[in-house]
Order: C-alpha cells, then sequence, then structure tokens
C-alpha cells in the first residue's frame, strides 16, 4: 500500500503591519479549504505566518515586540486554525512567534508546530539557525534582528511519526545548513516542512540578491536529495511593508526533483501527491547511512564552530 | 590584488583495458599542453585517471588487481607529467590507485595528489567515502567492487596551501555527502578539486539512472554554496569497456554557478578564471561559520552512523 501523503504548501503574500491576526486567520482558512477541495491531507504554510516579518524593525520597547508573539497556541485568534482542521480533516504545519514562561521566565522563540487532522498538537519545533544579527544596525535599509528577538531554540530537530510517516520540521534560515537536513535524516525523516521569509536583498551581500530563488531552491533540492526525503518549502512572498521578499515555493521529491511549485509573490497552493516510499530507493542506496557514512572522520563539524586556516608553512 | 587561479577542468574520454600508461600519459599531457595555451594555471584529471575504472570486474587473483596500481608517484610512466607541469609551468591534479608498504604491509588506496607549478606533489588525499560492494554480486551488469579493492582513505580531508589560496581535494562519491565539504570548509578551502568515474546505471537504483548529471552537479553546487568555494569536478567520461560513464565535468563557483563546463564525452577542457576572493562575500555573510553555524546541535552526525527511527509511540 503506498503511503500517500498529499501536501499543499499555501504560500502567503506579505501581510502588513495593521493586519490583524483574525484578518490573517481567514487568510489561512482559505487556503485550508482550497487544500482540503484538491484532496490535501497536510497544509503548510510559512515562518511567522501570523503577522507582518517584525524582525525587520528595531523596536526599543519588549511591549512592542511581544505585540508580535502569540502566549498561548490555540489561542483566541488562531482557535479557528484547528477547528478547521478538525471539521475538514486536515492537518498543518504553522510557524509563529512564541512567548513562553519557562525555567522562570520569560522565553521567546521562532517556532513552529504540527497539527493533525484531529486538531491536536502533534509535533513543535523552535528555529536553532537564527540569522541576522542583535544591535540595531541603522546602515541598513531594513533589520534582520532574529539573534535579538529570539532565543535559539531548544528543542533539537526532532522527527515526529504523523500522516503515516516520519515528518521534521525546520524554519527559514536553517535550510541553508547541510547540518540540519542530517540531523533529521540520521531519524529517518521522510518528509521535511519548513516555511521562510527571504527578503530578496541582502543588505551585508547585496551581490547575492539576484540568485535568492537559486539559493533557495538548491539548499532545498540538495537536502532533499542527500537525505532521501520530501522537503516541503513555503514561503511569506511579496512586498511586505516595502520591503521585496521571495516567493519561491516548492515541494522537491527524495529524487531533489521539484515537483510543485508557486509562481506568483501572493497567496497560492501548489499540491504535490507525495509517495513517501518514495524515500527509500535512495536511504537504500546511495544514501544507506549504515553502508556508506564515515563518522569518525566527521568530527570537526561539531569539533569547530569557525572556520580555521591550516597554519602558515 | 585578486588572487585568480586559472583552471582546466580536463575531462578524459573512456581508457580501455588494454590501453597502456604510456598511452594515457600522452592524452593527459595533450590536455596539459592545450590548458597552458588557454594561459591556465592548473588542471584537474579525473579519479583512477591512468587506466580504466577496474573495480567494474570482479578478478580473483590479486597480481591482476595490482596491475591497475602505483608502486611509486612519479614513476616510470608518469614521470612525463611532473616534467610537462615544470616545462610549461602548470600545476596538477591527478587520480590514481596507489599502492604502498606502510605499517608492515601492503595497503591499497584510491588517491589523488596535488602538484604544483615546480612538478613537485604538495598535497595528497586518500579517498573516504569508497561506494559500491564488497562481495562479488554476479546478478550486476558490471561490478562496483571499490570496497573490496580499496581501504578507507586514512588522510582525512586535508586543506593545503598551494596557488596562493586553500585547496582540498575529494574523489567522486564523497561529493555526494556534504560533510565532505563542511570539513574543509570548516578549514576556510577555497577551491575543492575533484574527480569521477560515475557510470549512469546504478544496478541497486536503475530509476535514478536518468539523473545522474543532474544529482552531479546538485551536490557539487550545494556543496560549493553552503561553503562559500570553489569546485572543479572532473569526469572519465564515456562508454568505457561497454559502460556508459556521465561526463558533465563543471567548474562551479562560491556562488553554486556553473561557470563552465563540459558538453562531450571525450577528451575535453573546460576553462575558467577562478577569483579565490570571490570566496569572501559568502564566507563572510550567510556562511560565516563562527556566527551562525550551531556544532552542538550537530552531535548526531558524529555519534550515529546509520539512520534510526524515533521509537513508536
Amino acid at each position: 500500500m503506498p503511503r500517500i501523503v498529499s501536501v499543499g504548501a499555501a504560500q502567503l503574500g506579505p501581510i502588513a503591519l495593521k493586519e490583524s491576526r483574525a484578518e490573517v486567520v481567514e487568510r489561512l482558512v482559505a487556503l485550508m479549504r482550497q487544500a482540503k477541495g484538491h484532496g490535501c491531507d497536510l497544509v503548510v504554510f510559512p515562518e511567522l505566518a501570523l503577522t507582518t516579518f517584525f524582525p525587520r524593525w528595531y523596536f526599543e520597547h519588549q511591549e512592542e515586540i511581544d505585540a508580535f508573539f502569540e502566549r498561548q497556541m490555540p489561542g483566541h485568534d488562531t482557535r479557528k486554525l484547528f477547528d478547521t482542521a478538525r471539521e475538514l480533516g486536515i492537518g498543518f504545519y504553522l510557524g509563529y512567534a512564541e512567548l513562553v514562561e519557562q525555567e522562570g521566565r520569560l522565553r521567546r522563540f521562532n517556532t513552529s508546530i504540527l497539527v493533525d487532522k484531529a486538531g491536536s498538537i502533534v509535533g513543535k519545533y523552535r528555529k536553532i539557525h537564527l540569522p541576522g544579527h542583535h544591535e540595531h544596525e541603522p546602515w541598513r535599509a531594513f533589520q534582520h534582528l532574529e539573534k535579538r528577538y529570539f532565543e535559539r531554540g531548544d528543542l533539537g530537530f526532532p522527527v515526529y511519526r504523523a500522516f503515516g510517516g516520519l515528518m521534521g520540521m525546520a524554519i527559514c534560515n536553517d535550510r541553508r545548513w547541510p547540518e540540519t537536513y542530517r540531523v533529521m535524516g540520521l531519524q529517518g525523516v521522510e518528509m521535511v516542512l519548513l516555511g521562510y521569509n527571504t527578503p530578496v536583498h541582502n543588505p551585508p551581500a547585496p551581490e547575492h540578491d539576484a540568485l535568492s530563488n537559486f539559493h533557495n531552491s538548491l539548499v532545498m533540492q540538495s537536502g532533499a536529495y542527500q537525505n532521501g526525503t520530501w522537503v516541503v518549502g513555503v514561503a511569506k512572498a511579496g512586498r511586505e511593508e516595502g520591503v521585496d521578499q521571495i516567493g519561491n515555493s516548492i515541494i522537491v521529491a527524495p529524487s531533489g526533483e521539484i515537483v510543485a511549485a508557486c509562481s506568483t509573490l501572493g497567496d497560492e497552493l501548489a499540491i504535490a501527491r507525495c509517495d513517501l516510499d518514495l524515500t527509500r530507493s535512495y536511504k537504500s542506496t546511495t544514501f544507506n547511512f549504515a553502508r556508506h557514512r564515515e563518522p569518525d572522520q566527521y568530527r570537526m563539524i561539531v569539533e569547530r564552530k569557525g572556520a580555521e586556516p591550516p597554519p602558515e608553512a
């Protein structure tokens, strides 16, 4: 019996600063209903899908920042997503800013959850590779203050049994790091869900701007192939509060091939019928890790953080 | 002052079983002279560039196997390569089967060397990711007995100061593993040289055959981008002793873009003028490892060899 998970990559267009959670949730629900109409089992939303991408601004006051965070999930405005999941029998991945009291203090994470068809949270991930910078850098056309507003995730890269397979999650910048996919690949992951907000313009390296979509596809395609896993990457796209963000939401097969893609920069659904058993021909041959990996040769990956050139002769 | 290394990717067409070392060396020398005519500093030859790809056969007698190995480098037939390097002032990367007496016994490696413009060996690498199988498997259309005929390399993934930069080496199947590039990236590598012999047909997974070139490019492009390094990948191509091998020799920039490529399956030179300083805009921004890597989160990469799914609930 094939293990088909029909997935909708539910790209979002821009979310305005003034847009309310309730308004955004209506857009998400509309995409869930579209996806159900196309027989989807699972809808994947972007990173920080409930608000505008707020790390682009420097805020002086913590209460301004915290206004973008969810204290409960489901909460007052997001409950409708869970109700819709249950009503339609469709799961979802959702990225949001999470504020929790933990270890006796307030902690803030860039988080995603996986919700099953019964509307229950079955998995959580907190972003590990926070990009950008920690201090206000007024020279930039816009800020990228994720290192300031979030703590690094504390849940590792967990893989969950859900939707009949082994599901992993990642968020935005995580996708550029092969270690992200590999740690999940070593847990047998069959589908990696990931949302992102990626400005076209990278202030410290504008020479990369023309390659934004290429790099986006490249890292997800190689991560898929090198671990024999599906990858579903979903953007918040378009010109949001004056900043252009890439779209290029794609569903990638374990072969590394793109099998579905969005072509606009707005709310858009791309759909693929994903057979989790297609992972096997990679995981059992070229990427049979038990046969072919050489972990004692990889120690530098964990023993060293930054690059250290060999000494001069 | 830009640090330009002009590189020739010196693809080889098939080498027949009966072709002598001296005949092959003449082909290599011809490519070195071509490359010199185009102002190259360095020529990159394939894996096991001196003979036919012998692991495709099962041999009963060790002396049949050893006939494909070099006991000395330079040796009688290969000295001409070193003399030509010195004469022309051009360096080279060469893959060959290496037989050495070491630790009181004969050892066999799938090896590459880096030779400078003075004709001196300045770097050596012994292949770590040996693909294929250890036992004779007569059901296959052809064998891939690298795990039988070679020991795993014992030199790690060293990075050498040469040609005005930081040069690394890898061989064939190494290129499919992101760990290969990362271990060199953590040593600041600026150019990875690698040769390969890749059959179009993979007997255990014929469903991948149509994607051979795509996978070849994908892994080198992502390895380049994710480490901000040049990658020069060079094939022994074409129908060799009845087995079709891919060509698709490419030079990849630190952006992940292919900047030069062979388009035949024969002896062919592709050329690029590689500025090693183009590595900086990646190594200092998106892939500034010291700022953005999270090595304590990667421990599974070294602690686990094979994949282990999470326990059933």
